[in-house]
């Protein structure tokens, strides 16, 4: 292992490369994009759930002052493509399947003028039965919604955010609005339950939830250069997803579809592509610059957001504190397309806790509401929750300390997780170490209220997160005046191009401020897997060391030449080569650039792509700890104090793993106490903007303190893990956990509401 | 050698990759740009050649509505900057010194608005004393312009044509309009010409010329998505010679400025930047997109024409036709800044015959005219007129047919060229053996007039240039849908990117319609030298195929893989890989491409940056034929035919370089024939638009036949050498020889007008 101490800038805490663009306003969005002749599109949504159009009639919209066109699903070249998912679902054919599906497009010189417009659009919906809730949706009398299955063709971009196609499908032969049912399955439940002592059994509730990403989906499309070619610049987790689904669905090659990433102001999964088919289509039909902006009301009622959950869970664990069985069936609300990730299911319910026993089924479940999509960890949290609910259900029966009951069941490396495969090097133990030794836990039955109507508790609970991991390519040139160009295919939603460059610094022996890092676009810039699923930084260092390493080598040929010295013997300091030790003949990397880019017979430009490609992840583990303090007359909840620790890997830039921390423990906090989309019986969201869609304001949170956990991984580049996924993990768990230490009280539902909490203690 | 036989595309002729768009209008070029909130510059010229700047009233200017901002040099960041080159002088400070020389700019609102207000600029100019014509400023009565040198700062831009530093300076002590004086001197001159039988002496004169371009120089400039960077859209040659200089004159660092390269209307060494600088300064001043495009008059008066020469030579040859002695005196008027490129006068005029006993005298002289710039193989076209027609003169006397008098005495591979070096690997003989046997010389003594006052005559001429060459990057990749995408630094202004397709198509074995290229920008493309001097195709064509064989390879690992089978055992056909001849079971390298990117573990994308780096130049010869008919009667010149045998070395791309022969070959007989600029005694152009400045019709020329001669190079990729120069070079010297058969005059002034070759036919 290489420690932080060998390192010069890596593994140093270094500020965030665009905050002060960002900081200042001055970091371009789509939204803040001007192209001349820039036409403006808005949506006509359906605010039926399910209902046949019998027509539309545009003539009011197209008679308004600035309108240019109205569109419905056959004015466009995607109109023969089958829909099966949102992204597909470009604009509603014949009927609509979920409220918030795109029945028509306005396109005006104004996005005021469009937005006038849309209200003109006049839409004969003949209503339909809505199937809405998802266990009605199960019931032998619920209409079918896909009597035929889903329709194929093409991929699901939503999908893309960490799934796993692990588990046994159990086959269904009848229609039923179950789309797909897996098991997740090892050892003798029966025997496992009969070896056990004391048993939890709990069903637990999760409600859907928004992303809610400050900036709404947003793209511009324009007639590209060549003939036939189209430019989008988009607010995307993935420049290569968007392009390929684009290019699918307009009939297009992909090289005749240039994603150019713009700054994303939030992702969280779910934004790999979904209006850019639609914007794309108009600007290649119109052949000039068209805009689409989703209002917040528009975004939330048509995004994929994270669906809801039930988790019957049954646990039981032996006398002498050991997990005996795991038993759990897990229902997800898929809304109308496809969105699966049982594979995740499984492999976390089964793969916290060595346990031999353990069957763990998961069906996802069709209703008339958008798609459900990936969240930031997509499936974990509530996994989470209700495992971890459990665990200290048991601990409590056997009077066990939580924190002793998981060091002793928690897995180690070569445990086997959920999908029966075994964890490769990770460091949950050391997590689990660090949070015993630490203040908050030590002092976690001493309360600091003087108020006798507040009962304070802490919980605790463990996350983990397998991470995945995609080849990537990288770029590094030296420029000549010593400028170090780093060309990447990742998109920065969260740092990661912080911590890139420092890589290339130090190889270099340059100050970061010396690398700019270049964000491609599909046309000139090197591959990288979307950036989702924590996967980017691992998976796209090891490209950028390998290009910083052979640029390092280009530059020490040709000074070992200049200097007269061997190659060995030099080093590359301040921005320059020189021989080790020796500064005052130093000669500047630009310099070096300059002489190999100009001299005849030279050494080329000093340029390398270097390629990575992991072998396995680099799973990465996090121990969360939450202090509460509840009301017992109004039930109300205030979190005190919240503790992560999280086994990095290696830091490669501990500023923004603290960043990434923080924000995650948050969003976690916040879906324990505050998110909840609802949608009534007729299938429309009821909470469809920011005024009535609850989450948190700055003030409304704790402090949280990050505690960094350095086990390295033995694939990940310098060590490193994955970081973005873990921190929302655990953090809905550790609060329930410390709800029942504060008045003993088992939340079974998401969010905890203080009038539910309320009523909970009442019966308690 | 390999030859064209052994190859699939390549060496086999294909279409220009982006005729298509340029046929039917869609290619976008730099004044097709619309941004939103864009401005737009018009410069106000000086139609003083030399004169103080009192004063510059803007208010009846501003007052213009539309009207956004007028700036003289001290409103802009590069005030401070030294004058000292076309580039430099931003905006003239104080005084002007040329002729079209930008004294203040406005900015507006549209392009009719700005051009409007600057009728109202009311500049107050005090006339000072003009050196306009070239051989009076080198008198000792004339004034002199550099009293103390030409002020030193930066490099100029508009010597990267080609340029050579060779050859010893005489020592100027006394201050005067000659600039540099350099000589290239080899033997004994006086036993030279002791030994020689017949000696041929004349003066020859050559006029200013205009690279006429069909597009003007236009640039749009705006402020990029980071603080403090600028994005300059620009016609240019070379985008990294444009970053450099607007960095500089804006004290920017290079990595702020991106320069993307757009389609070029025609550059011919013009347009290495010119009002970039400017354009940017105005961008970021007013935080605005600003757009310039010079009118035709405005691009006449104030760009870098090629300067008029002056060329005393002296030739002797003995009495069984060896060149015996070349002595010559050189002028070349540089206009107000230097544009030196003494060097290929002394490597031409010594080097394309055998001679032992040469010196060559190469003089630059100051006058108040626009600095002269590059224009296609600069200084070699006058050269060779005045080389070509002594050697027909002495072949004449000796009663030597002119050819064989060129094939005795012409240089082969490890002759010396006038700078002393061994030409290497050249095929001036194949070429003359060549036109040898073409029907056009073998019946150059038929005529097909049937009017007798109209004769005949067939001239012929060889030319040379060296050619520059540099290194190179150039980036490979292979996408899923099996696009293969490369990526170069080069900007494709003679179709060069039409033959870098073939490469990559004929190492993976696709159809070059699936490679798409990509002309980089300065921020994410790979380095190439500017595209001058003849040097790009020579120069990135080796970086394209060491890119395109680690691509090869990456394919073929991941096929043998897949395949089961071993790499040496499979090839790439059809844009599949397959084991040889097997193509059953043939796997599409779009397929190979995603089972590298995305399978863990894996090969990483399929992608390399390959580097060139040639060791030496690959020089390339030509030999034209010219028919023409004269009348007698009225001295109008009919070209009726013209043959040009040129030395390829490889032809990537015949189709490419036929194109490449017949545009040259024509501006070579335009110059002959057609081309001059005249300034009038006070320095201001007389034909300062294409009314009156006259060049060809197609309807004025005649047919053109190009005979590819394939000598291969030691040194160019796949044997290649340079085409570019070389089709320019002997065109109007043919032209001079063809007259002379014809009517038996000697004409030693170009253009060759109608009433002067009457005037001299009626002395001779």
């Amino acid at each position: 292992m290489t420690l932080n101490a060998d390192y010069t800038v890596l593994g140093k805490g270094r500020k965030l490369i665009d905050g002060l663009e960002k900081v200042t306003g001055h970091a371009k969005f789509t939204a803040d994009l001007e192209l001349a002749q820039m036409l403006h599109a808005r949506p006509v949504l359906s605010f039926y759930a399910h209902a046949k159009i019998i027509g539309i009639n545009t003539d009011a919209a197209l008679a308004m002052p600035g309108v240019v066109a109205v569109f419905t699903a056959n004015d466009l070249v995607t109109k023969d493509r089958v829909i099966n998912s949102r992204s597909s679902s470009v604009l509603a054919k014949d009927k609509v399947v979920f409220a918030g599906e795109f029945v028509a497009v306005v396109v005006a010189t104004s996005d005021a003028a469009a937005q006038d417009a849309v209200a003109l659009v006049e839409v004969d919906f003949d209503p339909l039965p809505v199937v809405s809730d998802m266990m009605a949706a199960l019931k032998p009398e619920s209409p079918i919604i896909w009597q035929h299955g889903v329709p194929q063709e093409g991929a699901d971009l939503t999908t893309l955010h960490g799934n796993s196609s692990d588990g046994e499908d159990t086959v269904q032969t009848i229609a039923s609005n179950m789309l797909e049912v897996k098991n997740f399955v090892r050892g003798d439940l029966t025997a496992g339950f009969a070896a056990s002592s004391v048993i939890a059994q709990h069903t637990y509730e999760t409600a859907w939830i928004h992303q809610a990403y400050l900036e709404p989906h947003a793209v511009v499309a324009e007639p590209g250069a060549r003939l036939g070619q189209i430019n989008v610049y988009t607010s995307t987790q993935g420049q290569y997803a968007v392009r390929n689904e684009v290019a699918r669905l307009l009939s297009l090659k992909q090289s005749d579809v240039k994603v150019i990433p713009m700054n994303v102001g939030g992702g969280f999964g779910a934004k790999y592509g979904l209006i850019d088919p639609l914007v794309a289509a108009l600007a290649l039909k119109l052949q000039k610059p068209v805009k689409m902006v989703l209002s917040r009301t528009e975004d939330m009622m048509t995004t994929t957001p994270a669906s809801a959950s039930r988790l019957e869970l049954k646990t039981g664990a032996s006398s002498d504190g050991r997990v005996m069985a795991i038993e759990a069936k897990v229902y997800f609300d898929n809304g109308i397309y496809p969105f699966g990730f049982p594979g995740i299911i499984g492999m976390l319910m089964g793969g916290y806790y060595k346990c031999d026993n353990v069957a763990v089924e998961v069906v996802q479940v069709s209703t008339h509401k958008p798609q459900a999509g990936a969240y930031r960890a997509p499936g974990a949290p509530q996994v989470t929750f209700a495992l971890e609910s459990n665990i200290d259900e048991m601990a409590a029966a056997l009077n066990i300390d939580p924190l002793e009951f998981r060091l002793k069941n928690g897995v180690k490396t070569g445990d086997l997780s959920g999908v029966g495969r075994a964890w490769t090097k990770i460091g949950l133990r050391a997590c689990l170490e660090k949070i015993g030794l630490h203040p908050a836990w030590l002092n976690r039955h001493q309360s600091s209220s003087s108020d006798p109507d507040c009962l304070e508790g802490v919980g605790i609970a463990i996350g983990g997160w397998p991470g995945g991991f995609s080849p990537a390519g990288a770029v590094c040139r030296v420029d000549t005046d010593g400028t170090v160009r780093l060309h990447v295919g990742s998109v920065d939603i969260s740092g990661v191009h912080s911590s890139l460059v420092l890589i290339a610094a130090e190889q270099l022996g340059v100050n970061p401020d010396a690398v700019q890092i270049v964000q491609g676009d599909t046309e000139s810039g090197p591959y990288a897997p979307a950036s989702g699923g924590s996967q980017v930084t691992v998976s796209v260092s090891g490209a950028v060391q390998d290009a910083s390493v052979q640029v390092r080598n280009q530059l020490l040929e040709v000074a070992a030449l200049e200097l007269e010295a061997h190659k060995d013997d030099l080093e590359l300091e301040n921005g320059a080569a020189q021989v080790k030790g020796v500064p005052e003949k130093a000669i500047a990397i630009g310099q070096l650039a300059r002489l190999a880019q100009t001299k005849a017979g030279g050494a080329g430009p000093i340029v390398a792509e270097g390629r990575s490609a992991m072998k396995s992840g680099a799973p990465g583990f996090t121990v969360q700890l939450v202090r509460v303090s509840v009301n017992k007359l109004t039930g109300v909840i205030t979190p005190l104090e919240f503790v992560a620790v999280q086994d990095v890997g290696f830091a490669l830039n501990p500023t923004l793993i603290e960043g990434q921390m923080h924000g995650g423990n948050a969003q976690g906090l916040s879906m324990g106490l505050y998110e909840a989309m609802r949608y009534d019986s007729s299938g429309v969201l009821n909470s469809a903007n920011f005024l009535e869609y609850h989450f948190p304001r700055a003030t409304d949170l704790p402090p949280f303190e990050a505690v960094i956990v350095q086990e390295p991984s033995d694939s990940g580049p310098f060590g490193a893990r994955i970081v973005g996924e873990p921190p929302i993990i655990a953090s809905a768990a550790a609060l329930a956990n410390a709800i029942k230490a504060a008045v003993g009280v088992r939340v079974l539902e998401l969010p905890v509401r203080p009038e539910q909490l309320w009523k909970l203690m009442q019966t308690t």
